[in-house]
């Protein structure tokens, strides 16, 4: 850690730092400078986290110099991790196609969405039973009953199952149902929910909050690891910014910093990514390139009908699509 | 509602998307202009919030004109509403102080922040005890031991008192030792919360979401209004823009447009809003002079020794006079 | 055009609206929804676009249904335009790669970096002989000196050459030395640079600004083509975002976008896009994936002695493996 | 300056950078940390601001501790300056307001505009005669004719007068005819326009830029201070964030910042602030009591019948009612 003084702060006002900051059984060295003294510090400093060395007399600002991640990040673990689920990997080298509709509204949609999206080559099921909406008169998803359909589907196609987890209070019973649990965007700092997911050992996919920064999103994954549960993947789903014409503004930068960063899986979501039916085609191509460990993609068999998300949607014929060009581009890649 | 076509859209088009709103009770007026058509949509449109109309063929657009929010708007309710707390009234009029420490720490270091606090002129006392940290190694807060405290405090100086809460396992817990629950910004859409908030009749303080619209606001106050809790107060407490010299933007226009669109109460919290010592004081005056109905100020009795956000703490004299500022303004504004 | 009326709108606002917008040979239709009317505006609706109104009484608001754009829209020209330098083809299909140092800083140092790009497939070369940069002491360029390095450089080579202007005053004597203009970020609403440069025929590569939208992007551009000058080029150079982690949040959404939106070529530029030397090669391949028509990429032969942008700036040999990664998903994607 | 090595840097690596900045006459120190070691650099620093240390081998970080501008910061001139124009201070204690229409749009809108606004105590007459505009198709402004209006209508009323100028070589005719130029945020980083307006001795209003930090715009004030003018005045009009609802979030946070950070005065713009009729006169109230040295609004005899920015503008008994305010407000404030 890097205390940096004011100019104007005097020798009483560096001696008072030292002198806090050694009560922690940690050594200072203070290096006058032309324009002001910087004052480093060595041993333990996560000691200091809560300290409120920035509001001490004469110092200006305070440069953490080490990541609050541990367990998370690539430099505690060089590998990348896969997650296995049943028969399918996650994340070190395998590419993953995740699919399905939005929201769960009949065991006929699921089915007939499962078995399209597993010829195209999807081995992950996607399909939401409980629906966060920002308006409480939207449709919010058919609950248990959703969970069971999802169920029902996932092994009549044997495909896994993914779904969104809202509250601590669902974590068995979802678990009982879906194979993967989703932490939405407005859930990824809802923290009782990460600890109580870090307890059980389901693997988890943690979407990026809205308008979380990247050190946040790992901090949140941080979170489930520190209880014990090493099963999780990220998943970047856009960023709120002021473009208006894409629902949400997807940060592949932030895809490639993670994979640097951090040794476990990230996956895409391209459609709540852009929100635009027209643009997942393309985007998907360029996570792929980027190096993304998977892609989820809401496919519906009649978007029209859908009862949540249709406009952002694609056709079974349209995921095949998607599926072709990612194929094609993850060989050229292995060359 | 109002469906806009696109420039190349067939009467065919227009025709399917007539006869699929029409399936809805909903009568359509179809206007034909120079480069595209429109199709006026009357009735009850709330049922077509989860068609995807837009993703239709030929359609370009679709724009709703009514707003999603019913029970927390002005229009459903011109006055003011009044929350009242013991002997405290929130909104309509009246001005309310709150102030304490970020953290509940120890019984004395609340009761010397109480005490100086009430002197100036505070009738409600914040403080954490369950604290939501962006990383899982900062203090977390004393929880159970904390809400016992701020109660003793709370009673013994006979101030009103609100503490923040993180799951809807701790309602009742919570609502035993504090008269005002506080949603945090990371809890705003964490919708389970706010329904169960709504089934109680506690006095709830919502905070706004680090990168919520005023509209996503106004919709999470509707969640808890529409389990029937009606005594929601609303904080603007600092969104997250690409400013890094402040913690968050203040946004003092979100505060006058929520007083023109809602008739509940809003409360500015500049701390967390500037994230700075030295600019809580102007913007304290600022919010006051915008209409706000209180504000929320974190006061430690040593900033210094604060185990949580020191750096934007005030002292009880720093505190003392943003009071008299405030009451200068609120006073010249009376006249 | 449509416009909404608000709720408690009478029946002389709506006269009113509609005899104002009539003055200007304008039709109107009403329609009368449960809650609120609508007015639907048909004919020649640009002649309202300064008029207010948004402020007349009993107005909610005023939907605009045709894009402001025109000339740079893909509507008004379906096949996508390739822009001609010299030998060079831009957009339509080909791919280009521009790549130089960030600064032209001396000949050999131009003449190196040069023909390293050159033999990994780079057919444009770039370097800044005017730099815009946010403090007034930090380093400006080598104004025309720097224009002769690049175009004797230019020569030497047989490349095509690109270099940022940044006053309509230089317009003259920067095409005497380069082939492409660039107009940079901080400049993509100066309107006055945008119409001259419109006067001359000169190509020109229109950086996204900043925080500028899809639609005040094209806009830019429609500045340059009204004035008689079809040789537009975007580039998207990534936006401004809450993110710190990376310099700027490169939108690849955008990307796909203008590609829908207007025929004319899109270039991504992911070393400011990312400002970090280890993204680059991902988001590279990202941009090609989504369907970009080129790249612009910063090479230094010496990133740690370059006098601006060092950070961000590849070595010779890192461009070239990117040119191979970027050939194999285009080979890839035509299969 | 403090340089950060890697975790894994090496001794060479440390050695390396340490001789690379000796080079330049300054001196190092390093501090060996239990994870990594820092390097304090003293001396003049500034010229290391364009070397690529962040980009040697081994090293973290670059962490600047000095402000890049000086001339406008208030540690080099602790008084506040006054920016005297003819027989108005801005700055200094005074508080000035400035109003009238968007646009210059005829010799008698101007003079009735001025005459009201002149009565509620308006000092300093606004009007455009050249306006920027996202679309070309836009009004543009009256130009030369509009600056004669302007003039002639200050000269009646005996205001001082204000207007935008949008090129360099506008800059001796503007001045002829208005007291104090504008320049607008998309202009804020038009670097050739600050220094040729920095050669002049005319008083300036430079506001700050739709995403321009707060430290961009010192150093865009930095810009004009170097070439010899020290007649700067901040204005500060919203930036862009997420937030639809207003046009722009004004930012109150940066004007209390300013005013500490600068000597210079600061003017608030709510029109542009926050984009609507009904929010002008609550964040006037918030400018004033956060400490702003006055306001600049848009007034118009007639918003109905403005030919730009209809819906902002206040009519003039409007804009007395925030004025008697406003007054209340610095009274209350002065006592």
């Amino acid at each position: 850690m890097v205390i940096i003084m004011k100019e104007n702060a005097t020798e009483e006002n560096i001696k008072n730092v030292c002198e806090y900051v050694n009560k922690f059984n940690l050594s200072t060295h203070v290096v006058n400078g032309a324009e002001r003294s910087i004052i480093g510090v060595i041993g333990n400093v996560e000691i200091l986290e809560d300290k409120p060395i920035s509001s001490m007399e004469g110092v200006y600002d305070v440069v953490r110099i080490s990541s609050p991640y541990k367990l998370v990040s690539r430099s505690a673990k060089p590998d990348s991790t896969v997650v296995r689920v049943k028969d399918v990997d996650i994340g070190g080298g395998s590419f993953v196609m995740m699919a399905g509709p939005c929201a769960v509204e009949s065991y006929e949609q699921m089915l007939e969405a499962a078995r399209a999206v597993k010829k195209s080559g999807a081995k992950v099921l996607r399909g939401g039973a409980y629906k966060p909406r920002s308006s409480p008169y939207s449709f919010q998803g058919l609950e248990e009953e959703g969970l069971k359909i999802l169920n029902a589907v996932g092994q009549e196609t044997g495909m896994v199952t993914i779904t969104e987890i809202v509250s601590s209070s669902h974590i068995e019973k979802v678990s009982q149902y879906a194979d993967i649990l989703q932490v939405g965007s407005r859930n990824m700092q809802n923290f009782e929910l990460l600890k109580e997911i870090g307890k059980s050992n389901m693997p988890v996919l943690l979407k990026r909050g809205l308008s979380s920064t990247i050190e946040e999103w790992l901090n949140a994954a941080e979170y489930i690891m520190k209880e014990g549960n090493p099963n999780v993947i990220f998943c970047e789903r856009g960023i709120r910014t002021f473009e208006t014409y894409t629902r949400n503004t997807l940060d592949l930068n932030a895809v490639a910093a993670v994979k640097n960063l951090s040794h476990l899986p990230v996956i895409v979501d391209p459609s709540h990514g852009t929100g635009r039916r027209d643009l997942i085609a393309p985007l998907s191509r360029a996570a792929v390139a980027v190096g993304a460990d998977g892609l989820i993609i809401e496919v519906h068999p009649h978007p029209d009908m859908a009862l949540s998300d249709g406009a952002q949607s694609l056709t079974p014929e349209e995921f095949d699509k998607v599926a072709k060009e990612v194929n094609k581009i993850l060989l050229a890649l292995k060359d």
